[in-house]
């Protein structure tokens, strides 16, 4: 199976062109490992009410959703809050495990406030905005995730120990 | 002290009798290392609503509510939600240990979004569905359990560093 | 820069004079080290009300709140819903560290139901009540305080792997 993915770069100088999409850029070569194919993409600004709207159409076309951006702690950084009131059922342990991992090779990863859930048939996964971050996370949830998505799916496999072929 | 003790089956599959319940079997072996006597016992189908007032039952009688089953990422998994709407106060602490020790012997057990949390004076506790992880997720939490449902019937006790002979 | 501290102490027994505020004494002195001036200090009884109250008042005039005390299982012990109900922005990370790591020196660590989280552009943070785990808690956050600090403060800088000179 190939995952429909969505990635949503959040950051107020990609979406004013003052800055690259390096992490979103990223993201593309990365989901293809799951393998996934991007079907949706954009940059929008740091702004809840637009994050939220994004994701919630995102939903309805993806596996999977990826964010880039927006989870620090600085005034501006919405993407959590954002993604909190569209997800349906939490799924906290991505979160903390990219944070502790995280933090074992840079403690300010302690910092970051990205959440993951679940809306209908959508995993929502916030990543920060540094390429840097962004590829450490992935390397980190990838041997879990497509095992995840096909839950999610409603495969009725049980959770045994070990990862699935691909 | 003997602690009373509530175990909560939520299992599709468990509660038309098309499957055993290994989970709780296991759980009314495992509580009386607590020292508890389970009080309470019945097996739900994954229904949010049915879970929520089995909950609100279970602890008018216990000290400590351990579900087992719907924790995962399946559309039909809503043992978290149903726990949330009724703890009055979260004790994170539980859920994530769980996650992360079981993360070093088995992946996916990260993917569990099983939560604890304290309503009146009970404890509950969101174990996940195989037995196995059951047994993991038990030994994890039991230096830490008898001192927490002490602390919770208001034991005035301060929270040294040492574990309680019993 | 030197940030604005506020420090609140939460007891019973302190705020009817029955025992001595240790910890807060203790905070007072570790918090020269980020470093930062103590400008609000208050012991107040574990009444959700009254905490929140403070949480609100000391906001208006510190960088940062340090809490001490009534983050545990026990009845009376409520610092987190009075930390939740004033926070906008939840910070995870910091509370989900102090757990693991304070874990492995003493495994009672994993019962602290602390949260840290930022309204408007204070930082909040629930530390436990004994001063032991005070100082063990500062410890390991002390590395990534000022940099979430200034991030909060609106600091543009980048999120790299080094921390500041200071």
């Amino acid at each position: 199976m190939i995952f429909s993915v969505g990635i949503l770069t959040i950051s107020d100088k990609g979406a004013s062109y003052e800055r690259a999409d390096q992490s979103g850029l990223l993201l593309h070569q990365l989901v293809e490992a799951l393998p996934g194919k991007v079907i949706c993409y954009e940059i929008v600004p740091d702004e809840e009410k637009i994050i939220q709207e994004k994701l919630i159409l995102f939903c309805d076309q993806t596996n999977l959703i990826l964010t880039t951006g927006g989870t620090g702690p600085a005034p501006r950084d919405v993407t959590p809050e954002a993604t909190q009131a569209v997800i349906k059922r939490p799924l906290p342990g991505m979160a903390e495990l990219m944070r502790m991992q995280g933090y074992q090779k840079n403690p300010m990863a302690i910092l970051s406030r990205g959440i993951a859930g679940i809306r209908n048939e959508t995993l929502i996964i916030n990543l920060p905005g540094s390429p840097k971050a962004v590829s450490e996370g992935w390397e980190i949830l990838l041997p879990v995730l497509p095992h995840c998505l096909e839950k999610i799916l409603g495969n009725k496999s049980e959770c045994g120990g070990t990862l699935k072929q691909r």
